[in-house]
């Protein structure tokens, strides 16, 4: 399972390339007028935002930049180059849902336990985070290896400069890598060992009734989905000036074209026009999983987690 | 600080023995008119709630009974007696205080440092479930020895038949002891090894700002409150027919007798009027927390979590 996920991270990161671009951290703030599209934006002042599009890709490149550096004054210490090892079965990014169906099949019959593999690896090499150890410090607000996509999201909040202290969170999903991670870093002090936000979270998943769901988006300043369903979050759902950031990945079929594409579980278009960040899919959290990945690997080898 | 924890739960169990009973689960519904209070808390349909008063002091009698039955079955088989060795420092209750300010002066001059002994002792002994190792397993959904007060409330709301699946719930409060496990507990899948009660999670804490607060309790079906501030919550920010579970406990000067007196973070008088079911402060969860704490230590002696 760890073989799969990281593999999937890689592909994203192969995927993760699209046009939108956000340098700047600053909201654009257009005035009533400079867009062609319906009012639903607009606030009481007249202004309305549209979104700044936070490029994943960009970030995630300034990260890679950063651990090159990194890596750099490790070696020149007299070091050994950290190393990441990758058992990635096949070797084609159109195989992965062979792959997945073949592990499903090995696992079926070889009763290969996601678990046991975990914990198999040495604590301070499971450069994944999802080692007991790990995902306990974690739990408990000691550094950890945090897992890559969780700590994507939250480096795309720090770097964006978006503020989560005392504000309302949503997360929607709660898988252990992804939506669990992600709601221990936002809701916890920021004064502790590992700081987390010291936001008010909200964990929302499969059987959060939908409009329950969209009670508790409206009321968010971030909202963070992990649930794999296209569209979930509609514009509708989002209160004017949120941050909207987008974990989903769904392969679905486009009329236009006939082909399939790479969609996450935000409805992008209509909802940019309402939040005042998002991240698109692809080139959002994609690619930054890759680079915290790599971010880990150099903590790993530097020996800092313990 | 587990010594501590430990000491105050058993002396939350000693002073736990309130007047409330509740035997019960089915919320006494009450038609207009039976009461003389005001009309806050009718419903459309007419009929209003007065909360079935939860006694933990009942429950608990009712968990150690179940454990005594445990024991000598265990004892039957050939097994040894299960042992809990607490380490108290000081043996009057009313001693709390002066213990708790001698541990933290010993800790600020000795360096002790509560996360090692924690870990020092083994998991599968450690009763506390305060262990990474205890917490990982919670947080991956795995069986584990649960921190005492966050089993109470969970015993509580299952044998009370308090639903929970998609269901919000609010807990206040984010200690690594109690509202996080607590959260843990109440956001996560029904159906996994350690089954979760699949509800809708709000985690609230000091930063959560007030009236952000009453908005998210006003949603909840259930409002779990260990926040350690008296009548946090009031009965405007109860929604009609919630349940309430306290875990609070505050020691105030009582005006009327001069006497200092133990009270939860509910307005409790106010509050029952509106809940379906509510805990009292003395004798809900702290009587409950020592039984949870005895179930652990069976669960321990067997050698059943491991």
């Amino acid at each position: 399972m760890t073989v799969l996920a990281r593999g999937s991270s890689l592909l994203r990161g192969l995927l993760g390339r699209g046009p939108a671009l956000g340098e700047s951290a600053a909201p654009r703030v257009l005035s009533p007028g400079t867009a062609g599209r319906g009012s639903a934006g607009f606030r009481s002042s007249g202004v309305r935002y549209e979104a700044v599009v936070i490029s994943g890709t960009e970030m995630a490149k300034q990260i890679q930049k950063e651990i090159h550096q990194g890596v750099e004054s490790w070696i020149a210490l007299g070091h050994r180059r950290p190393h990441l090892s990758i058992i990635l079965v096949g070797d084609n990014p159109a195989s992965h849902t062979y792959v997945r169906n073949k592990i499903k099949a090995a696992s079926a019959v070889d009763h290969v336990d996601e678990r046991t593999i975990c914990n198999g690896i040495s604590p301070e090499k499971d450069v994944d985070g999802f080692h007991i150890i790990n995902i306990g410090r974690l739990c408990l607000y000691q550094h950890s290896l945090i897992p890559a996509t969780a700590g994507a999201v939250w480096e795309i909040i720090k770097r964006t400069g978006i503020e989560t202290f005392g504000k309302n969170v949503v997360v929607a999903g709660r898988s252990k890598n992804v939506g669990m991670p992600i709601a221990m870093l936002l809701h916890t002090d920021g004064e502790h060992e590992r700081p987390g936000g010291d936001a008010t979270v909200t964990i929302a998943h499969r059987y959060t009734p939908r409009e329950q769901l969209k009670i508790h988006t409206q009321l968010a300043d971030i909202i963070i989905v992990a649930a794999g369903i296209p569209k979930l979050i509609t514009s509708d759902m989002v209160k004017e000036g949120a941050a909207v950031i987008d974990v989903g990945i769904n392969y679905v079929h486009d009329p236009v074209t006939g082909k399939t594409k790479l969609v996450g579980d935000v409805d992008f278009e209509a909802v940019k026009e309402k939040a005042s960040f998002i991240t698109p899919v692809p080139g959002g959290v994609g690619p930054m999983t890759v680079a915290m990945l790599l971010k880990n690997t150099l903590l790993a080898a530097k020996k800092i987690i313990h």
